[in-house]
């Protein structure tokens, strides 16, 4: 006997079949002696209508009552599944949020979790009945309805996972694991069927947007089991798991890349200490996440800064730079909104030279011109022009032996 | 100043434009200086999708499910209410039945409002804030959410200012008063400025869903200052009040009219005491309800017994009225769902004799032959025949003087 926590995305419960279907492969876990708590997300497209309505009432509006509106989806499916539960005899009862309690701080729309009690949930799932969990939602400490943001159920589901000490927490979902890359663009792409907590971080904050990358962070601290599978085929998935638990390590293990990109360069930065902060604290300031970073080296006391930021952020980070122009020091600004971030990940480039060599190398043979780089310890991105993603995605997977044989 | 609740149906609220409208409303009650609390109900087809949902998922749902499930559409337009008073500079904030709390007793899906926690709300109405509260729903003591039954949004209103002890209570629907009959099937029908909670009520249970029932009763018990009016045109709508209140009061104030009934004829029961209960016992199990009862003089020793229950139940009643056949005795059944009640109603019958008899006479004028008849303090009931139902209500109308002139 174990205990599991299964999530099901928007997609996997978008419909009365499909949640039909949710509660077969609950009904399956149950079957097999195991103690289950589910937590879903809402029908797809319910919470964007959600989102909308709050839009279309007020362009800045209140996030507690943003919460209190956009919470409502899931409230709806974990009811409906605890119906479907107990039609097939299975004892069952849906938690709101706010029932649990899941704890969260005050962060309205964007809330982390505290803490969640756990007390009678685990009463309830030793006595038999399967806890259907609301993500996403959480209660404030002002005792008003909490959301995590979006994609935050993944996240509900490992800190719940956590909370209970489960023995697995898998995330279903439409795609059916963690795959070397996007299998639309690189039709070699193979399916991992293990990947480390490290890895799954840095390809989510990377846009291969499988899993919540807090969600990650959570269950790398806490060690949760997690599996990444699909709710519509019955076959395995990935397993994000720890360092030591895979044996056969790639040195580049994935090939991610994300489109969501903008390119600012700044000409003829005067170079004296404390300029960053001058450009960077502006930005900051104005909620601009800027990303990549590179300084050239200095000519007579100027130097030129490139750095890239989210594309739909660009407009916004212009009117920044125009307005803070002359204090910055800068003669001329250039800005595209044309490149992509590819990047190669790997644990096992801690322990591999030449690992970005070969990337820099296989990128140049195809006439790709590299504009700005970036390495962590298991990850080197470089932005390219968008018109070469699917050519530098194929040769790069090529390269590192990823290609299914 | 003044402390009022308004409540919007659903109707009032069933898309953004309207909501602002609701908004608009609101506002000029706050500009008049008055401390408000609103009521909402949710958008309207969306409480009926909730429920389709709930009937899909299983025949015999789980109430407590149930109410997780429909209570979610309130909790999206009073968020959005919410949203919009706040972006038109008035502080407000939502509420859901939990947080209030309303606390209910735990029978789901048709609870009964127990006690309504007033003090955040008064303090916060003091000082200036509109509270925005989910209707329809309240918390048990489960710690779970309840539902007050369809049409329970008039109810969490009624409840509310009786708690709240307001000023007054303001029903916004879509139609702007209350009327001496559906002026749908009589032209002449004209709008009510006052009618007493007792005819109120007879009108709400015989069909005139202006108002739910139970909220009529639970304004007559408060002394609920209640006012029902259109959320769409600015005109004064129907007072409901005190007896006291209404100078000039008429025989007869409103002909309503249920198309919602059958009738069971059961011929040569045998006439011997207990039978009555042999026959409605079983019923009543079956939660059929049974409303006019007639028994003919008994010719030796045999009785006809005729009776009228919900159309919607008549095939379940033929079933329990089958299976009892034998114990109760009867010779034969006929039965009906051809068949209309009308009602003239009015306070003034207390007072007034032959009010009845110009019923029966203007009828037997027409034509119209009764079935059955039932009489109350303040109503006259007849079952007849359904396709009469335009020309009793026209003709019964201007017997008693309601025409509009």
């Amino acid at each position: 006997m174990a205990r599991i926590v299964q999530k099901f995305g928007g997609t996997s419960v978008a419909n009365m079949d499909r949640i039909r279907n949710v509660a077969c492969l609950v009904k399956k876990e149950v079957d097999a002696g195991n103690q289950v708590a589910v937590v879903l997300s809402a029908m797809s497209g319910v919470t964007n209508q959600l989102v909308a309505y709050c839009q279309d009432a007020a362009q800045l509006y209140d996030p507690c009552e943003y919460d209190a509106v956009v919470s409502t989806g899931e409230q709806v499916t974990v009811g409906l599944l605890a119906i479907l539960l107990q039609s097939m005899g299975i004892p069952a009862r849906s938690w709101a949020g706010w029932q649990v309690p899941i704890h969260t701080d005050d962060a309205h729309s964007r809330a982390r979790i505290v803490n969640i009690e756990t007390d009678q949930i685990l009463s309830r799932m030793a006595a038999g009945e399967v806890s259907v969990v609301a993500g996403f939602q959480g209660i404030g400490p002002d005792g008003r309805v909490t959301t995590l943001g979006r994609g935050g159920s993944d996240t509900s589901a490992v800190a719940l996972a956590a909370a209970l000490d489960a023995d697995r927490c898998d995330i279903y979902t439409d795609v059916d694991g963690v795959y070397t890359t996007d299998p639309r663009i690189v039709p070699k792409a193979r399916k991992l069927p293990r990947v480390t907590y490290e890895e799954m971080l840095e390809m989510a904050s990377l846009g291969a947007k499988v899993l919540q990358t807090r969600s990650v962070e959570m269950a790398m601290k806490y060690r949760v089991n997690l599996q990444v599978r699909s709710s519509f085929e019955d076959i395995p998935g990935t397993l994000v798991c720890d360092e030591e638990d895979i044996v056969e390590k790639e040195v580049v293990s994935g090939i991610a890349y994300s489109r969501d990109e903008a390119k600012v360069t700044l000409q003829g930065v005067k170079d004296h200490p404390g300029v960053a902060a001058t450009i960077f604290g502006p930005l900051a300031e104005n909620n601009i996440n800027v990303d990549m970073i590179v300084q050239n080296v200095s000519e007579q006391g100027h130097t030129d800064l490139t750095f890239t930021l989210p594309r739909t952020d660009l407009p916004r980070a212009l009117d920044v730079l125009e307005k803070i122009r002359t204090v910055a020091g800068y003669r001329n600004l250039t800005h595209s909104d044309t490149v992509v971030k590819v990047s190669i990940i790997g644990v096992g480039m801690r322990t591999h030279a030449g690992v970005a060599q070969k990337m820099f190398s296989t990128l140049a043979e195809r006439g790709i011109n590299i504009l700005v780089i970036s390495t962590s310890e298991i990850k080197v991105s470089v932005l390219i022009e968008e018109e070469y993603t699917e050519l530098a995605l194929r040769a790069l997977h090529t390269a590192y032996g990823l290609d299914v044989h």
